[in-house]
């Protein structure tokens, strides 16, 4: 028992010198990352990932994981709306993983680290002094935290009762992001009692919202939450905060705004920063890092503009966790109190390298930059005559049809086939989505290393695509 | 538009010479961590900490941030339950940096080698074929995942209707952890409909179990969940698994169970290994790699013996994230569909490059260690006549009072006051719990580093700091 463990190196020499290796392989993959495209999963890939056979685990990273990546770090990368990642990451991944920080509670540095982080953004988004916020996986959780907060606020017993008989209703826009649907099923809401409010010129009607919160009253309904969108998923889409705020405020509702990628509008120049005015008038925003901020997956974050009602919604601390003057246990806050999770990874280290290394300038202008370049791509789209923009360009994505001259099914079929296509050839990545009855090509740009040729090749390639007589 | 982003280094050897230093430090930290005790923070961290300095990036992390870690790196670190972190995270987290995986879905690598870590850990615990997982932030966010399944077994309709009046019913043992009583506030259930079950030698009375059951069953409730311990956060203490999975089956309720760090007795030598008898035949279980695997921060899993029941409580994929048969589109499982969220980072990759490196003997060992640790703790703390041992040592946990002829409540001041200066002074960090009246010293020994003599040490600096006149 006295013996040394056998889970530190025992030779570190050897160690060192395997590290260097991985960091010259991770450099390299950096470096040369417009080089090595995304490529199809080998079908053996699964048994060399089986545990237990040992052997060169550098070797075995360089040959068998790092080609393996799913593609969003390459510039020509748009599918979903996925982050590109850092090279401040390869420094924050190194640093994070000795010190290894539970950002949980307790007084040591990744809690101050995080309090930077998230006063900073609370500064860039306008909420007020005061608000406060806990970093996240990413904007799904923090939709379940902030609606939590929000009901708690309308049932302030939630936490001891339950919900019960009580019938909550919720109202957000057609087309909001999934989440708002899953964290109202996982919170047992119910995504019965989610209202999809009709936009008029892509924003919620807000004749409609006040006549459907007052049947939802009328009926015996608790109007609670109104969810409003910075950046709507599919086609890039603003609500009018400002108006969702007056709104929120007339008929007594929490307003949460969905601000995944499209918070991040707040600091790029205009016309596109103008999209996000008045999210700081809302009650709780949810956003991410690792898309528009380009940090790795995964870190985003909520903000609540009452502290003492996300405290409601999340604090509790039993006697092994109680808190001290002094000591490893003081500290405040202790971020458990303001969220799902007890033990919390250091988010806010790559966070804090990324505007650290490269200024809060070089991310306005990349995300300025983006929103740009999907106008260049529509412009491009509208230069091939069969082709055809699925709605204006808002923000940073462009969806579009590569063939209008068919009829819509053969369109979605050949708009999936073209995707699929490129994603196998590796020119460009384009996800999917569906405007009316048609299938279009989808790209969201959240891709720091996107170029301007990068968007003409690809589009060039779908129109050639959609010439073959078959692909 | 057409210039190159600012994003990306500039000047790449420059960027390359910094992440070497910035590796060179890290694996100083590593090497030396016995030298490098838990500090205060300094009163100006939180200045230093302000984003916008700029700077040299790297030395400002040396000097600012690999010094102030929380602790639970160092050999002496006890407090709470929190892992010691490992040599290959450094690995892992380099290499992570530079896939920037999000495994949300998808077909690429990080998705089959997130089943691999899910299926090796299912086998070590048991599990039947078949059973589903996914990794989460830690138990916590595990346990929301496995209610809320719970749950939709119950009531199918549930997130489309909400829970409605229907009063479900939930128990566990007296003692459990708090994860338990937060999941239930999130979901809704409530915390008032958690029956905290009294124990019978350290584990849930199965009578008084049956009894509650009925009795809320004849006043309307519909008993749902039961939750087992595997290593019970303030005493180590483990329920009588077979006996629970008998009586949820008798009564038909999901067996739960918390085994955040206790479940990985699993792997452990006996006696210690029987502690965890029973847990293969759990409905669910929450685990993390972060505490007893030593893992970096964090990654924690839920298993899911049915998986129809896993992916009825999450799965959910709207139209753009419509999978497709092959391309970067294609895959299966997505994991988005198995929990709260979308974007997902990679948690697998460190867990697999530790048992890679290490292979599972080395962990089995240091897992048996810990416990003989603290067997050791508690002969220790019995050769002090003064001290007392406030509960029996059953796996890897030690709580004991250091002056056990005063008063409780002098006795729980004397205690909290040698905790603290012990984490001032850098010999040892303790943390406290409460043991009928008294506050107790706690040691949580999930900790690769500890050997022998530090336990001794540590024990040894409490009886002399508990003879002091004051301290």
């Amino acid at each position: 028992m006295t013996k040394g463990n056998d889970l530190d190196p025992q030779d570190w020499a050897a160690f060192r010198a395997a590290a260097h290796r991985m960091l010259e392989a991770s450099l390299d993959q950096l470096q040369e990352v417009r080089d090595r495209p995304w490529q199809p999963v080998p079908d053996d890939l699964p048994e060399r990932y089986l545990i237990g056979q040992g052997g060169d685990l550098v070797g075995r990273i360089e040959r068998d994981v790092l080609p393996h990546h799913g593609g969003n770090i390459h510039p020509r990368f748009w599918g979903w709306v996925q982050g590109s990642g850092l090279a401040s990451d390869l420094i924050a991944g190194m640093a994070g993983a000795v010190i290894n920080a539970n950002v949980g509670g307790r007084d040591h540095g990744a809690v101050y680290m995080e309090r930077a982080v998230i006063d900073w953004t609370r500064g860039k988004m306008g909420m007020p002094e005061g608000a406060s916020g806990v970093l996240t996986t990413g904007t799904s959780q923090a939709t379940v935290i902030a609606f939590q907060a929000a009901r708690v606020r309308a049932l302030p017993d939630v936490r001891k009762t339950g919900q019960g008989a009580v019938q909550l209703t919720a109202y957000a826009g057609v087309g909001v992001h999934n989440a708002t649907r899953k964290a109202l099923e996982l919170i047992g809401v119910g995504a019965d009692n989610l209202r999809q409010v009709p936009l008029i010129n892509g924003q919620m009607d807000a004749e409609a919202l006040s006549r459907m919160i007052a049947a939802d009253r009328a009926s015996g309904g608790v109007p609670f939450l109104l969810v409003g969108t910075a950046g709507s998923v599919d086609l890039g889409l603003f609500d009018d905060l400002n108006a969702l705020a007056d709104l929120a405020a007339d008929h007594g509702l929490w307003l949460h705004v969905d601000g995944a990628f499209g918070a991040w509008t707040r600091i790029a120049d205009d016309p596109w920063r103008a999209l996000s005015d008045g999210i700081n008038r809302a009650d709780s925003i949810a956003l991410d890092f690792h898309k528009w901020m380009y940090v790795g997956y995964d870190c985003g974050l909520v903000l609540i503009a009452d502290e003492a009602a996300h405290r409601a919604a999340f604090a509790a601390r039993p006697a092994y966790l109680e808190g001290a003057e002094s000591g490893l246990a003081g500290g405040d806050p202790w971020y458990c109190d303001y969220g799902i999770d007890l033990s919390r990874g250091n988010r806010a280290l790559k966070v804090w390298c990324a505007l650290e290394a490269y200024g809060e300038a070089a991310f306005a202008a990349a995300i300025t930059g983006n929103c740009a370049l999907a106008r260049v791509m529509g412009e491009e789209v509208q230069r091939h005559p069969n082709m055809a923009l699925g709605a204006d360009v808002v923000s940073n994505i462009c969806v579009f049809t590569a063939r209008v001259d068919l009829l819509p099914e053969e369109q979605s079929q050949l708009n999936s086939r073209i995707a699929r296509r490129l994603q196998e050839t590796g020119e460009a990545v384009f996800s999917t989505t569906r405007v009316g009855a048609v299938t279009m090509l989808r790209a969201a740009i959240t891709n720091h290393r996107t170029r301007q040729e990068d968007i003409v090749a690809a589009v060039d390639a779908v129109a050639r695509m959609a010439a073959l007589p078959s692909i």
